[in-house]
């Protein structure tokens, strides 16, 4: 038998992009690197998603889900992105004509506020100003104003400011009320300190692709018993997102729809990485990254655009006389890293670094010195060096636990 | 039907270790990392090895490994580790009571010695110091006192020295005689320029798990017109490197035996990575890392061993008052970088970086950056961001290509 040589499928390119071996590099605040287990988790065979194989991943998954989210409560998959748990919070919460506080201070928290309007859900829009946090004080005036409110809709980890938003505080105002408060804690999970039962969540919105370090395709929502309550007192308009559907599934530790298992599979890999490692240790880290980079972007004379940094992202203001996309593009040709600009009114105005889920120290180091270069070449001035140097300062600072 | 909560497979450790997340950071000079797409083509189900599919992988890696290596010369990929080649090039073109010449310079290069010895070839040991490269003149002088030399026995890169041999000038002077030349390309394939037929290589061993960019499991072989006349001259004693009995099976695109042939799949990947880089860029790049590598090390007052490093690895001297095991081990427990110390008579005296393969610029700063931090916690004076600023100057130096 004789086979013929076919070439095709070897690819030669010899244009000048090739020069640089373009190792991808994902510095954006989600979806974050996947590690090399879970890639190889799901590539495995798919299996059939009622098996008691897949069951049992369901299991497992919701226990580590569980320990991550610090919550004794019922913890749901959805195949959706994160936005679909946000709309299975809200939707199940209010009922149609019912009010919502939303805590509006970026983009992502002023998607509440679009999920409300879709559903009939009276929105009140309690604005702050983006990059600067919610101030509890508000939060809780707010609901002396609106004392109907059934659900406040807030942000842990606002991605598109690169804020962290004091949910502590708040929960504590919002526990006080008859109002539920559902969190979007998308970016911010497995990136920064976050309690849930301790801190008053009742529904904690989460996606598979940012700290928990999967690609997109999952989403979480937990829900508290005084979140049952509301869930319980009216039939909500979702069908797919529908809390209670979910619940009578979850019983047999199976969902109503058929499930992204093989994504279920990696998070079974990932969360198990996740408590190896300690969630706490997973919080410290981050913090380290955050300040490291923090630190390395203030040493090249660039600003901070929050003014409270999240730790899953470092936001800074693009300088005078430089455009962004020179910025972002020549990270990415010179060293394949990907990072996200402004969304919105923010658009060209700051660039976005991600450092969450499987990124480490070393990868914050990286990140600094391709800046550095890029910023030179860009025609900022860079004294080389500068930017790794204060991170590295950082770094060598004895660790602190949480 | 219900599920029993089986939390068994959750592996909580709360250890001391756990602080650091351990991202695995292989900077040996072999294995090297092994690119996530090559990772997952080898996790695809298992195919039969002698089926068409099997056979067009081999075709076409064969085609590709015959652009990496410069060759027109047939390639025998062979399930065995790089030493498996060094095997098959000895023991089919030098018959028992033959003669070879091995140019000693390291541990690696002796082996060949070793090889020769198992099968009763006598080996004139050509002895180079270690970390010095092997002077052609020197090959010259022995090949005119041994004129009846069937095989010369050399080195692309040294990876127990860091070294990188003058192999086109060796390669001239063999060509002048009736020996063949065998080349241990293992870790300087793909890092280092190299054109097997320009140079006059008869044979050129590789190993996979080196700048091809596999786990380890192949070997590959090239095989000249020159080495095939020593080859059909006698009977070789080797059943399994039997390189006619490869050479009948390569007519069908088969091996004698059942092949790593998943190994092959990934290969394949590996392969259309490096042409899409293209083979000289993928030189320029090891040049550059090695290049940047050396400025940093050096930078932190460090000597390198070599007196012509490769560009796979930087050896560096280790200096007095500071164990090589400190530095290694708080590499690999503060920030999973992997390194490898000094082999036998070297044990202790040098520490070995690998930047090879699925490696760019940015983790040679990512090691140098651990490197200072390291230093400086075992006690070795280290100004902050020194050799990540010395790296960075050369990597900020125009591309120069080969």
């Amino acid at each position: 038998m004789t086979v013929g040589l076919r070439l095709s499928s070897l690819i030669v390119i010899l244009s000048k992009e090739a020069l640089s071996m373009q190792k991808p590099r994902l510095m954006t605040p989600g979806p974050a690197p996947v590690p090399e287990d879970v890639l190889l988790a799901m590539a495995q065979p798919v299996i059939h998603h009622r098996s008691a194989e897949a069951k049992q991943n369901i299991v497992e998954s919701v226990a580590g889900l569980k320990q991550v989210f610090k919550t004794e409560n019922e913890i749901f998959i959805l195949t959706a992105s994160g936005t679909g748990a946000m709309e299975a919070a809200a939707v199940n919460t209010v009922p149609k004509g019912g009010k919502a506080l939303v805590l509006n201070a970026g983009w992502f928290s002023a998607r509440w506020g679009k999920v409300c309007q879709a559903y009939g859900i009276e929105a009140v829009m309690l604005d702050t100003e983006w990059g600067q946090p919610v101030d509890p004080t508000r939060v809780a005036n707010a609901l002396s104003e609106h004392p109907d409110t059934a659900c406040v809709m807030g942000t842990l980890s606002e991605t598109s400011t690169g804020t962290g938003h004091p949910v502590e505080a708040i929960g504590k105002v919002v526990a006080k009320t008859d109002a539920v408060f559902a969190v979007d804690g998308i970016s911010g999970i497995g990136a920064m300190e976050c309690h849930t039962d301790a801190w008053g969540i009742d529904l904690l919105c989460v996606g598979s692709q940012k700290a928990l370090m999967l690609p997109p395709g999952l989403a979480f929502v937990s829900v508290s018993q005084k979140a049952w309550k509301k869930i319980d007192a009216f039939d909500s308009p979702s069908f797919y997102f529908n809390l209670k559907t979910a619940r009578k599934k979850m019983v047999e530790f199976d969902t109503p729809y058929t499930p992204a298992h093989t994504l279920i599979i990696g998070l079974k890999v990932a969360l198990n990485r996740i408590l190896a490692e300690g969630v706490e240790n997973v919080w410290a880290r981050h913090k380290r990254m955050s300040d490291a980079c923090q630190a390395g972007v203030q040493a090249l004379g660039l600003a901070l655009f929050s003014a409270r940094p999240a730790e899953g992202l470092t936001a800074f203001v693009v300088p005078e006389g430089v455009k962004d996309s020179a910025i972002r593009n020549k990270l990415q040709e010179k060293f394949g890293i990907y990072t996200v600009g402004g969304q919105d009114k923010l658009k060209g105005k700051i660039v976005r670094i991600g450092h969450m889920g499987y990124t480490d120290e070393l990868d914050v180091i990286s990140g600094l010195a391709a800046l550095e270069m890029v910023m030179a070449e860009v025609g900022y001035p860079v004294q080389p060096g500068i930017a790794v140097t204060a991170a590295q300062r950082v770094l060598l600072s004895p660790y602190k636990t949480i």
